[in-house]
């Protein structure tokens, strides 16, 4: 009996949280090894489900998975890359359009529905949800790169989002685009998130990614940066605190912050149930990236 | 951050009975020690907002507390008892709709607001959501027996509490009535909690008592009827097993039943986040009354 | 039939002022003898309930009655006043709000309801109405005074009212107040008044009282002032012609207009149909407070 | 004052009328001298707005005026009557549309607008409110009568007359309707009230006519039949007290109350607020017909 | 089998242009040779209905037909006109009212219901939809010249015109108004249709006429002005281009998309389907007149 | 002018076919020859556009495409087949959802977007639409047959279609479904558009195939059989006139005609505007099968 009970208090420790968050619409960026793991995969599956259930609205927008690359490799396509984006041919863009969205997002979709949950899966296609175009990209001597269907975000249409929201849906979203003459584009994912919770007016944005947060490393020791001012970030890319693959991510996160997104996280998603602990503990397991204004208390 | 992740599997624990209970009515009569210490009154409110949070709509149906029998005391006025039931003359009534109304309601409204909920008392006449009239009552020699201000339920208008539940407040009701002519009664908590959970075509019931539910005693060693089939109930009354103040809640729980209530439970309010526990554990840990074809699994 | 005739035609004279209020809200300050004596409480409530019939949104704040004396009496409770407000302690402020809210309150409410009406009562608890302060008042000599639980007014949420009034039911509300602790406060019903219908943006505030509005003596003769503008109130108070318990009143109606209440009241609830005969006719039986701007005139 | 006062209770008086038809739609044939009178026509319509204003949902219907016979005299055409009907051919069906929708129908609805209340007027064509045919009639020799553009009502589509009522307009109605083909007929208008008030599922269908009701005449002296049952129309046809114009009204009314309509009512346009005099009072001014299990009390 | 592909790419090729007014507000001024002739009537009819069902609103307001004259010359009235307006007695009023509202509109409404449509017919008191003055004029004296009921627009009250739009009625409007008096007022129908326009914030204004648009002679060859800016127009006037009955068609154009409306056009309704040749073709068949900064394309 | 006018004739003679299908739910199977020609799918795809845009409801529910077999065949997968079905392993049906969902589904709503509509693709686990389950099959000698993830429709759910029809926009649906385990299973997109024409209560349900519709062949001569009771499918089969692939698709009529459709058209992709063509011409230009009661006509 005194284990129910203290199950009870854990539940009664949630509840500031929970009032907190209550309506508020969070967009969470999904992909690494939580979207690989099975376990994992569960985890924050169901973690987004008790979200829903506890009055959040989740808004997911997931990255692609080992199996883009397992397919093209079954294909005998090899991808150059330039600056870490995969130059991407048009037949590349329509493998990669397929398997994000009919497997990866119907998996997404089909887990939440398993769970319990109620879920519609998009493409950026869809409702014309993200019009995109052609990223420009200049090497060092000035020339343009030519990267194929790799796009950027022009606008996005929210108002399909919001329908299934009100219908209480979790919409779940591939990171495809298409220009107005149909052309497809394949988005990076934490910046399609970025522009998704701007368009939503989303209280958080929550990247989930393969490590822990930012590290500030001081002989030796390595101390994780649960808070950073997002005034601070130049000062930390230029003191090689942030680095490589968590540029972008910080980046998507202060533009963000800048067009009005309240709040956002950077979270490991190799750790169980790490959205509930970011966001139902006071210390949280990440990184929060927040405005100057914003001392971080409620 | 081991402790942290079994906090988290906890309340992962709990969205399947999240996920049962979404958007279904609660009628709870609350009530007995669980009103008079100050802790068990926080554990009880703290429990009912939280349910409100994870998706159930709470109604609340209180008893009266010792403040009514401290005022009459203060006041010099001695009740007399017929069968348990306090003769009620006008003055008395005046006292008892005062105290519960102006009081107990309250404050049981103003704790569930400085817990972050929103709530509405009513007393019966509000909307006259409780019509009433008097309650007849007859000696062994076949003799009227006045009890005064004694009433029963006639009839519950459910508007006023359906609109405010659709606000997303917590209803919070003294079960007193009236007739037409404005006549005021004083009605048992437990059968008025019963009505309106019937009015409500509401999930569960559930009294909250001073004792742990109905216990079967066999050689001395008492054992917790966890489940009881109403059918059932005339033979444990009977067989002495159901006695004394069990009995008007256990009749409330079978004509709850019998109008359409799905379940009714009858919990101990001396044990800490009693309520969460009965509902948010498979076993629970009170006595729960269902219907014959109801097997008590989900 | 002639006498048929001539009653039509009365009620035929009445429409101008029914388009007039159409659709607006009046809150109406109901107290003193008008509570007290039978006859003029029905008279007062039959006249709100054919408003409301007739296309006005009435709101009730009332006063205590003389039962709360009574009881606190009963009780062998004496009170203290300073400059004419009670100290409260804790046990007076216990008995106040059980009178107010649980005798008061719902008197007036089954009235309306047995006069065929629709009526919800409320303390300024429910649904946190009143959020109140403790009234702070110094002595001649600088020295705080400690009222006890004498409050004001810091906001009115006005949600659960607008609700009501959309329902058709008339709301009727004591004037208790809370702080966001819990604490309960008893608050001048007045300037309850005025703040609620600041907030529900009334046409009409109306304080009924024990006196047939403002007068003027000259050598001798008493001339009712049918007509005062806010500008003027200062120099009436300073010539002696507005004073005592006049002059809160007068001081909400300033208030409330200068917060943008159209047209405020002062009328004798000793008169029969007084408030149909102040609203329903030209001349108006009390006293009219009005902006300077306002020649009033429609 | 006193008369302020008897002026009040006057309004007060009103209230359980006012209450008993709070909602309910009447459809009010209007016709005769309360046409012409311009006294008569504004007591009438100001009898009208006042139902309105106290929440009775008034429907006109009108007849024709001394307008038709003037404008078709003025053109030199002199119609031919069978049985009370005017023989109608296309040049008068003409006149008769025109002077009926164009003059008198606007001529309503401008007095109500000037009266301050809101107003539409429309003829049968408008939402084909009106599908009728035309009227067949035989001779005593089973000779086919050829009365042109006289017709009766086949369907009432009450769709638009729906649609404006919950905008709070009164409707105005001309007993014109049309066959699918696009043909107009003139019908009665007491018939066109009639079905109407079955289409909306009417409260009361009120005649307004140049007669106080159904008199019995017994040994010279009149008396007015307050009530008649609706069972008992043949007998008093046969016996000769119900005769001559008055057969269609009672007509319309038998038929209106055995589809569904719950009272009718015959009463005195030439009477000053004969339809407020009918109707807030108990004894009433004309003839009430009713069905044979209604006793007349409410 | 051809031809009907044939037909199928006619259908496809006014899709873009259905898409470009779908859900827009289209004011369309019917009158003269397309109101008297069955077979032109026919067509304008059919195309307003055909409009309607590919997503266009139309609002109809009508001009006066030879009935009205008609009419008049068999009551043997004959009209002066000043300035070309028909100097307008109480009588004469009465019939163009009567004819204009009774007859013309009604047979609008009549033909649109016959073909498949939904409409309701308005004259301007109806809803007091036009509120209307006397039309002031002074002749080169400076003297005041007394049209009777010549009247212009004082306001529009669009509410009722947006009910039935909302309820998928084709609003049908005759071009009487009235002042708060009740007085009626006959106003040119092209500043009804313009005034209108503006209150509905329309799309198009459409003045259908008896002439194919705005036209240029230079050296014995007439060419048709397709597009001319609404700046020209006091050159075209200066020079003679635009005369005599085309000013105040011209003028009810300017002033419309002063105040808001899109484009305008005037159009020839002798020419079969000249509605639909107009709106759906590129070059379009009468003369659009537009704002300065307007190019004439999409 | 003559052929414009010609133009404005032919939409004419389109009104009655739309009146006839406004706001009606048309379920439109697409696939074979229609997908894979550029030109031909423009013409189907504008068509619905067009459809769109008269008013009907047009539901896109769409095949499978060369690409799988081309992607499958670049996999170096070969498929077996069984009675026509191909036996679809985990592997297999992993490209299978990929092509159709993120190729073939996304394809048809880029389309759509750049014509000028709103669409939104799902595949059947998006909302639950398609709750599925494995195909029994049995051969000849009452062996069972394992096709592997090929399956058959368990249910409905028709929310999301109904929420997104509601907002204007087209669905289009790939025929992909799953258990409640989450297994997907490939599905008959012929069946698949039947039950969801069904669950929509639907008009038409139109499957747009590779032949002109059902032939006769008498004595050499080919004759469409352009009307086919649903009674005589059975006989027509026996007699080989509905014979191979045809016949797939007579059952999935003849049971959405069983379970309410009213109407359902087999009709040829490979002629222009073939859909337009059958639904806006009176003798259509492939078979129609319909219920025995329906004649054929309106």
């Amino acid at each position: 009996m005194e284990s129910y009970i203290q199950k009870a208090k854990i539940l009664v420790e949630a509840l500031p949280y929970i009032q907190k968050y209550y309506g508020k619409i969070f967009v969470i960026k999904y992909g690494g090894s939580a979207m690989k793991n099975e376990e994992l995969k569960n985890s924050i599956i169901t973690d987004i489900i008790l979200l829903k259930f506890v009055g959040v609205k989740p808004v997911i927008v997931h990255g692609g998975g080992p199996e883009i690359t397992e397919m093209l490799n079954k294909l005998g396509k090899t991808s150059k890359f330039i600056n870490g984006l995969r130059v991407t041919d048009s037949e590349t863009m329509q493998v990669v359009e397929a398997v994000l969205t009919g497997n990866i997002n119907k998996s997404i979709v089909s887990s939440i529905i398993k769970g319990g949950g109620k879920a519609i899966g998009f493409n950026g296609k869809d409702g014309f949800i993200i019009e995109a175009e052609k990223q420009e990209m200049i090497d060092e001597n000035g020339n343009k790169l030519d990267l194929g269907h790799v796009g950027r975000v022009v606008k996005i249409n929210p108002d399909i989002i919001n329908a299934v929201l009100e219908k209480d849906y979790i919409p779940v979203i591939a990171p495809i685009g298409m220009d107005k003459n149909g052309v497809s584009y394949n988005i990076n994912a934490d910046y399609v998130a970025g522009e998704i919770a701007v368009s939503l007016n989303a209280e958080k944005l929550v990247l989930i990614t393969d490590v822990e947060g930012i590290y500030k490393e001081t002989r030796g020791s390595k101390e994780l940066l649960s808070i950073i001012k997002m005034e601070d970030i130049p000062n930390l890319i230029k003191e090689n605190i942030i680095t490589g693959g968590m540029i972008p991510k910080v980046e998507s996160c202060v533009i963000a912050l800048q067009k009005g997104v309240r709040r956002t996280h950077i979270i490991n998603g190799n750790l169980e149930h790490s959205l509930l602990l970011e966001i139902f503990t006071d210390i949280g397991i990440g990184t929060m990236i927040l405005k100057g204004e914003d001392d971080g208390n409620e």
